[in-house]
């Protein structure tokens, strides 16, 4: 705790654009504080000020600038760390974080899919959290590895989550994703400036699987994935923040467009339950106009926590369709695993 | 004819953005020659440079600065007219201009789905064109009114155009629309900038009925449509030029990834035997390239006759997925008019 | 006063982007609350929100969406009203609500250039409201006009301010200004996408001339202007707010760039001494890394009231260069004209 | 010379960005046919298409395709060899080039400011290449090094020459400049949508001397720089091709407005009288549109070649201000050189 009574926490892979996100987001968090930041071999040893560009708007948060940047290595990292690991690198220092004894609640993609490892969304899954046994049992880790989904997931199976009592069976979704989803440099000016690139690599695959995980059935031992199919078309667009989705879906029953309305807006869960700080009141926000959610001008609303929906309409191939738009640095990334923390604070996993 | 003998074209709407396209298309057109330009109350009298706000790249070409403009009567204009008209006055304007005997080559949205009007792509449908004496005789006009589609079904359709053969049953599309298919002022700066907007009025309606019509069955009296079923979201996105479209199509038969690529390779179509003077001599250009097409890079390609296709893969919905991109002032409007006249001086249907 | 001691106010010009701007910022605002809203004919008798396509980011505040809104005359308006109206009818409808008692505090251009009306920036000519008894007796008004300049003159004005004390002679400005600046649908998507646009109407007149009287010498009487000269070459750039100006500038001194920045990060004035609700801690903010500031990511800083100042370096013609920025729409417009209402009500001007 | 009668040519630094450009721009050049590409040890030994991504619209040119990268060792290469080397290495390679006897055109900026190096723009300094024998005599080369100006020297060069008889004495400019200037990957997106970045590293030392040695006075030894004083600020901005520069000039007479916009029409030179290939008709082609030369709208007019300049009024603080507008890519870099290269082999040069 620290004199605050706050939790410490650490951040693995601080200087990159995710990293910058977490402390962004973490800035005033009523429960946890950043007091370790750990990054490459090249940073470490110099202040954060010294090791960072920093490429977020305003400027770095003064908390940060003098905490002196370490290996990534446990040891003086505090108990609870964020990873915003590259999945070049994220594979063997989350492992060995949580072999030490560290919760590791991790963005990156590497150990998502693992059977033992939570792949979670608070609102949507929660009780994926009881994987923590049987994870700490097959690895012998006093630790844990917790994941968030990729960010396009978490603003699709969001959407998907409210209709889930309808009974989801197929969905083809496209997305005209941010810039930001990038990284940085990430997508070059030349590439992205008035232009559509209808390719992002790997993010189709995270698409199709990441979503029936999480909307999965938690068996007492593993996760039975959703027996749904999932299409994904993944482009970037010109735009920085907020990925944009079109959504159609085939349904196993035949509700009316009010009742899926209904389901978008009663939508509530865990975190909204328990007040957990970064959760939004309304976890998804329908919205009446005719062309919203638009990313520049809905992304910043609900502290980028809410997904945003709109236009549902019957679709002549599949049942319904919509569109769906959340901040992917946030609600996709620093958010999501801040919030996935938040539970498990709540859950007074992080006191074990 | 013109003293070059070349056929002289008039053009109804001519200072508004189609109206410009279509002037900037048929700039050293070797058949057709622009010699009447129709327009507004408001700009009749005035020399064409006087009256137009020019909008396109470039400056006004030479050869049309000093016609006078007139108003939008049958009378001094040529017998072919390529029709530019806003949808709020098309109605009536095409249809005294075809009872008056002319020929109208529209791009305006009104007739397109009146069962006895032919609604052309050259390549996909020109048997079509046998409507033209069912019109004629149902109307008692000496003219003609022939339409070309929607900018974005152009591109959907002619690329499900070389999928016919395997039995085209649903499809999903998801388009990415540039601002120049909004027209003059059009979407406005403060909306598109760094934006996606979600919806485009009454495109989706468009897209999802006029391709059955273009790939549907001309009895000999009417066009019976394709027996499929379409599901659009249109979107707009800040690209100049170029909508680009993720396509997931099922299909009747089962044709492997190389039969696919092969047909849109090989798909050739009338205006291509002909030596059409504006038919590009391929009308689908496949690429291999992971992450093409892309409107920015391609789109100025083949004159803006092609449509690009891209990313084939299998659908884990649908059978299969790709993305097409097509130029939607040219391909998509003016080229794709005046397409419609090539082929018809090619039937000896301006003789008639 | 309302219920909560709150200053009623209305705002002229109400449904525009400028009237939503004026909402957007003063809801919470500790001293003012929007009672009365007014806009044209058109709007008259419908609620706000029916009235009005909010353009803004995010919803339009609750408090204003059942206001019925009114024509802008005076009657049942409170005694403050700042004016978002048109230029095109702002002469007229401000001169009446001055004589009929009204404090008009406007964000037209259609007085600012008038001997005997102020055109403030707070904290660069408080003293200019001086001029409000020379106004009254002029006119025989009971009401006051108070005008704010025009958006690219704040930001330039605010930097040249802190060099008053070295004697400001010769001025050359280049501004890239943002999209919001023009209103709505104010520039055309299809105009700026990927694009400069070298020319703003009337802008470049308002620059070279609003400054001159802003940093004038009120004489007890009128405004002497600064004797110096300014050259503005103003353009359109596509970015969403804020702002960007390089600007040479001559002076009579000869102080060295550590002078000149600490004239920059000192300068302070009577808002910052009153604590006025809306003036920022730090009127200039002069940033050290030599790529900023940068209109996306600077410009919601600070509320948007600061105006950021970088890269000052020698300028072989004149004596220095420097890049300022500021939020057009807030320092610059809406923003500024409530400072202006707030220095008035710290004066005791609003009981008069 | 090959087959065709043409001259072979090589390129230092094919792969990059830069040397994308010269392939393109040479395609089909009349006189100069690519036959040897060199790049690093990376690529070297692999056939172009392998070893280069493509990054310019449309696709790599079939030609190239198949040529096999060598390192960039004098040897088997041709005589000419255009230099688009970055300039960390242009150094050193264009030096062992030229002293192995080859004629360097080069578009890197590492020799431009060498006393005995010509920098060129043949319609403003064609009697700089006189500097070839001093420049032989000085190193003892049998080769010679030639040398184009940075992209935005060029187009604010273009301009100051139509205005040389009036004597120039002071300019302040603004350059916004396009993103294609920064190579590849250059600008990261997520810097440059929806932004300004007031800073290019490097640029405006470049622009405020590169002008004065072009325009300099060849004294039959060396080039005496004009005695005249440059100011610049340049920022980028998020546009493809097309650098837009705002210019205020003072003049040492006093010309009317007719006369300055008659000067800029008028002026021609060498490479129009002797019908260089890639020689632009106009060389400045002056816009009378209030709101022109816009980048997106006139960079791809004259092949790229021309500059393009409007808005001419009187400064009040310099005399004049004017806009002026080029591509960056090919009248500022490949079109530059290959130009150069023209005026070379016009002279005889190429054959000594």
């Amino acid at each position: 705790m620290t004199p605050k009574g706050k939790i410490e926490v650490g951040i693995l892979g601080a200087t990159g654009m995710v990293g910058q996100n977490f402390i962004k987001f973490l800035q005033n968090h009523p429960w946890f504080q950043v007091k370790w930041l750990g990054a490459s071999d090249r940073s470490a040893g110099k202040r954060y000020s010294e090791a960072t560009a920093w490429r977020l708007d305003g400027e770095m948060p003064e908390a940060v600038r003098d905490i002196v940047v370490e290996e990534c290595r446990p040891g003086n990292a505090p108990r609870l760390v964020f990873s915003a690991m590259d999945a070049s690198v994220a594979t063997e220092i989350e492992r060995a974080f949580a072999e030490a004894g560290h919760f590791v609640v991790s963005n990156s993609k590497n150990h998502r899919m693992e059977p033992d490892v939570p792949l979670l969304i608070p609102e949507v899954n929660p009780d994926h959290l009881q994987l923590a046994p049987v994870q700490r049992r097959n690895r012998g880790w006093r630790g844990l590895i917790v994941t968030n989904p990729n960010c396009t997931t978490v603003v699709l199976t969001m959407a998907l989550a409210a209709l889930r009592p309808f009974g989801i069976k197929r969905v083809i979704m496209t997305s005209m994703q941010a810039i930001s989803g990038a990284g940085y440099p990430g997508v070059a000016g030349m590439d992205i400036n008035a232009n559509v690139i209808p390719f992002i690599g790997g993010e189709e695959e995270k698409v199709e699987t990441e979503p029936l995980k999480i909307l999965g059935r938690f068996t007492g031992e593993t996760v039975e994935p959703l027996p749904a199919r999932i299409s994904a078309h993944c482009n970037r667009v010109p735009v920085v923040d907020g990925h944009t989705e079109t959504v159609s879906v085939e349904l196993a029953s035949k509700p009316t467009a009010e009742e899926l309305i209904a389901a978008f807006r009663a939508f509530r869960s865990v975190p909204q339950e328990r007040g957990l700080p970064s959760a939004p009141p309304q976890p998804l926000i329908y919205m009446e106009q005719h062309d919203r959610p638009q990313p520049r001008r809905d992304v910043e609303r609900e502290r980028g926590m809410s997904v945003f929906v709109g236009r549902l309409r019957p679709c002549p191939v599949l049942d319904w369709k919509f569109v769906a738009m959340g901040h992917n640095t946030v609600r996709g990334a620093a958010g999501a695993a801040v919030l996935n923390a938040e539970l498990m604070h709540s859950e007074g996993l992080l006191e074990t």
